[in-house]
């Protein structure tokens, strides 16, 4: 069974984009996931297929509204569609690794992509959407947060990583910032490979590793250190 | 003066991607912002443009090398370049609203993208790149963040928004997730919209949305709270 995803999104032109190509891309050619993007102005009632409308209580921007949004939803994922729905949101829950593990065990996701000012709390609460939020700034859309979250997630399903020991040293995998990375040449501009890499001693190496592992961590994210204890 | 990109990347046909849509697209084509891909294996030494090698002291994955990156960074940004370097990486320093604004306001910027298991960790010494990462979670490569970088800078380049205004009572913006939205109907599943916001008093209005948008960020953000203070 493959992971399906279904993009809600005034722009279904932005995708695959990225996903489309190198890994991803040949993951979607081999039938390992399949993405479709929805038009949520297929949804409108009016001719000029009008998707938002002014805030209530006044304010700057539109908001999109909850039925039409709602009937996109209910379209792209009826009763039954075992998929979580995400809104892709500032507010949100950020999200993790941990939960891109979760995703790309599952059968795949909705995504709903929000523009403007924002998307009517109503429809948020009615079809009870998780709001993941990658980071903490402003983009044009949710758009480039839907296309993150499907790479962190394609990535892991089975098969798309030419290696599969690859994915379990990596930053957060394990809690920890990753160690520095060398390779050949053995000096560049004056600066040589750290002895103890080229030493052959394994035990120092992976003793090395976690050492700075930990180092840049605590220098860099004291917060991913006492998220552990 | 425009806000100037460039990209080294080993997939410069993913740029530029959704930026080269909606409002990021049209800024573009209005000439506020130009964006540049390089690919990185024209700076490869031998006829099968290698950039990586196998990591120093062993390990899964190959890593990018140092001296093909050095060439490939001189190249996109010569001595005397103001623009910063940046490399996408999931190590780097989380990307905040407020960095976001000083790129915005600032020449452009110049922006690696690492792929497989990381970057010989010499260029990123010896070229002093500032390490950014978007998130705690892992990519297929640095393109995908690249684009949400560019994408939450660009909005804010003069002229791009059509509502300057919008910008300022976002999420993040006042340190504070923001609050709920509501627009028409009046009336959705039962749900109607929050009295307060009908009621025409403006005061109340106000003091309804910083009270909702504190409870939310107490809620799901209190590590928000806590940087304020």
């Amino acid at each position: 069974m493959s992971f399906r995803a279904t993009v809600l999104t005034l722009y279904p032109e932005m995708f695959p984009g990225h996903l489309g190509l190198s890994l991803a891309g040949r993951a979607m050619e081999a039938g390992t996931w399949a993405l479709e993007a929805v038009q949520i102005r297929d949804f409108a009632a009016d001719r000029h297929r009008t998707v938002d409308d002014t805030p209530a209580g006044g304010g700057a921007g539109m908001v999109m509204r909850a039925d039409i949004l709602a009937r996109a939803i209910d379209h792209a994922s009826p009763e039954g569609d075992p998929r979580p729905r995400i809104l892709m949101s500032p507010r949100g829950k950020p999200l993790t690794q941990e939960r891109v593990r979760e995703l790309a065990a599952g059968p795949g996701a909705v995504i709903l992509c929000g523009r403007f000012e924002g998307v009517d709390q109503r429809v948020i609460d009615a079809r009870a959407l998780e709001e993941v939020s990658i980071g903490d700034f402003i983009l044009s859309g949710g758009e480039p947060a839907a296309l993150v979250l499907l790479d962190a997630v394609v990535r892991l399903l089975p098969g798309v990583m030419g290696n599969e020991v690859s994915g379990d040293e990596e930053s957060f995998e394990n809690g920890l910032l990753e160690h520095p990375h060398y390779t050949r040449p053995q000096e560049f501009e004056g600066r040589a490979i750290p002895e103890v890499l080229t030493s052959g001693n394994h035990a120092k190496i992976a003793a090395w590793r976690r050492e700075q592992a930990e180092r840049l961590t605590r220098a860099r994210r004291p917060d991913l250190l006492g998220a552990k204890d």
